[in-house]
């Protein structure tokens, strides 16, 4: 098994270890998004010191561009990038349902339009494998189909099917000895439907289990119904992960119920946006307020941007739309992201999971309640 | 004085050592071009670890945005972008000439709108310093009318009058001890005018001399008649700055003409649109020949970009409009300005400047014949 949990906290929360082909990762884990073999604004040195220990690949911006064909030439991922520790790769799915043109779902796999150039793709289970096997990826997921928002419990079992005989069909096509290949739970917002899908994964031969199609337009109370039931179900002998999720609050509350790996856009894009996240919760750079503001980001921060440069400075880069905001932005975001997750195993490791969350409650302005 | 001539090759050109706030700098020197409190694309330790030595920041741009008096009470521009070296500050007459709306030149100065946002400036000699001495920069320039090419010899003697008025109000103006400041010699491609106002310049107490009002459209060979004749005959025991110069080929000419100082967008903003500087003469990294091309940019090179990553990974970058393109890029071109001058100043410690100079010409596909 290539994975071990390691201890549970009383409050559901656990800790663990997964062993990848290109070494080990601690979970609770976030994953940065290196969408087109690149975390965006940042290079593989500073992710390495900022202690990301996985990052994710997108096989639908690959795929198209430059081709895995080339990145397998040059020896794969890894070594494209020049990123030396472990990548998790999507399947494609969730990007062919959410940026491409003229797409049409089929028994045997997806047809669609690049939305870069137009040209048309036609990517099966088995495709989807053998991409990601080009890749060099060391955690595959399998081909799914996520399910629209809102569909109807028909529609919703219908899309289940499919995204189950797909996994099955990439079980069967997976040839690379040592990649892991994770399946995922869909179902829409229906619980049985949910249950239904984990029961029969559970019983394959999976490396780990995901919960896809959330983060789809739903509103959060939905979200966190179908998360707070569903994770406790996985098997507690494999990663469980969250797909695409979410606020520092989400990765909070989604460790209480046992989920294990995460990862979203939402540190980067949104440092790019100007949206900075503190210990007290996320500001706008871009504020008046912060014209003249000699402090760091966050006065309780220890990464470079808050130990060298001020808010004005930042808020003078974002106006003057320099690369070395979106740059600076997004170290400040991963490095509070990371470190988030870094407490969060503390905590746990202490058995005071609980009390962390109520710390971190008391001390954040978060968007919503939960 | 601030500046020591430690070595004159026999082809002319010359070693020497510059004295400011913020540390000493050998010459010959490139400064890159940090315009709005940033080097684009690139951080302030990146610069030192390429072995920037001055960093040149433009008045115009700061006095819009932010501010001098927002940088000022930030504690200056060197805290400000967090860049502890040397700066030399243009005055923001260039940038008036090229980039401001609805200008107006009067004896007492120059009128212009933002192109930020429209808002009314008036820019006199001794606001140009008294801005220049609110950022803190270590070598202040000379308020001067950049004067328009092509310009009768009546509207070039015309305009270089006005400059030498404005160089002697800054030189009046100026009140921070150890800033230093270097006047401006123009008068366009007239010999007899700018020798008029290089003598004019030259007995008064500047701390050194740049030539200005070159690169403004005018054929390559104009802009080399004057620079070849006027450089040589600029005082020897100042340092001689050859302002907005060049391509490669351009410095190599200018340090043999005994030039000591340059500053240029060209490696960082060619570095943005694709263009790479390598021995062998400048490459466009999206040309489709290095679509698979496992090499580095410049085999010759030491450059950290060089040292890890593959043609086909950055023309894959540049492709896909990533950040870390830029990035990249303006670090090898960096390295590239950096390490030229390096070479340079070894070959006229050696006293062997003219082969150098006659190897990097057999060695370099150039634009033009020179």
């Amino acid at each position: 098994m290539s994975f071990r949990l390691l201890k549970k906290d009383p409050s559901g929360a656990r800790l663990g270890e997964l062993t990848t082909p290109h070494g080990k990762i601690m979970t609770p884990v976030f994953m940065p998004v290196g969408t087109a073999a690149t975390v965006k604004a940042v290079t593989s040195e500073e992710l390495e010191s900022l202690g990301a220990e996985v990052i994710l690949g997108n096989t639908y911006h690959l795929m198209l561009r430059p081709g895995e064909k080339v990145i397998e030439k040059l020896g794969g991922l890894h070594k494209f990038m020049g990123w030396p520790g472990p990548i998790l790769t999507d399947s494609g799915g969730y990007q062919v349902f959410s940026l491409a043109l003229r797409r049409k779902i089929l028994p045997e796999g997806v047809r669609f339009q690049s939305h870069i150039d137009g040209d048309e793709y036609f990517l099966t289970p088995q495709r989807a494998i053998e991409i990601q096997e080009a890749l060099g990826t060391d955690i595959a997921m399998v081909l799914d189909e996520c399910t629209a928002y809102p569909a109807t419990p028909e529609e919703a079992e219908k899309s289940m099917r499919l995204s189950l005989q797909w996994a099955m069909q990439c079980l069967e096509a997976k040839k690379r000895e040592g990649m892991l290949l994770f399946g995922i739970v869909q179902g829409g917002f229906y619980p049985d439907l949910r249950k239904n899908c984990l029961e029969e994964l559970a019983s394959h031969n999976f490396d780990g289990l995901a919960l896809g199609g959330l983060s789809v337009g739903e509103p959060p109370e939905a979200c966190y119904a179908i998360g707070s039931e569903l994770a406790p179900m996985m098997p507690a002998d494999k990663p469980r992960y969250l797909m695409g999720m979410g606020l520092p609050e989400d990765i909070v509350e989604a460790v209480g119920w046992g989920v294990d790996m995460f990862d979203c856009v939402i540190p980067t894009r949104n440092a790019r946006n100007g949206q900075l996240f503190t210990t007290l919760g996320p500001i706008q750079i871009k504020h008046t307020e912060y014209r003249e503001d000699p402090r760091p980001i966050d006065e309780n921060c220890s990464c470079p941007v808050c130990k060298k440069y001020s808010r004005a400075y930042l808020r003078h880069l974002y106006l003057a739309k320099e690369i070395l905001s979106s740059r600076l932005n997004t170290i400040h975001n991963l490095h509070f992201y990371l470190e988030l997750i870094r407490k969060i195993r503390v905590a746990i490791s202490g058995g005071r999971f609980a009390e962390f969350k109520k710390e971190f409650y008391a001390h954040t302005r978060i968007r919503r309640d939960s």
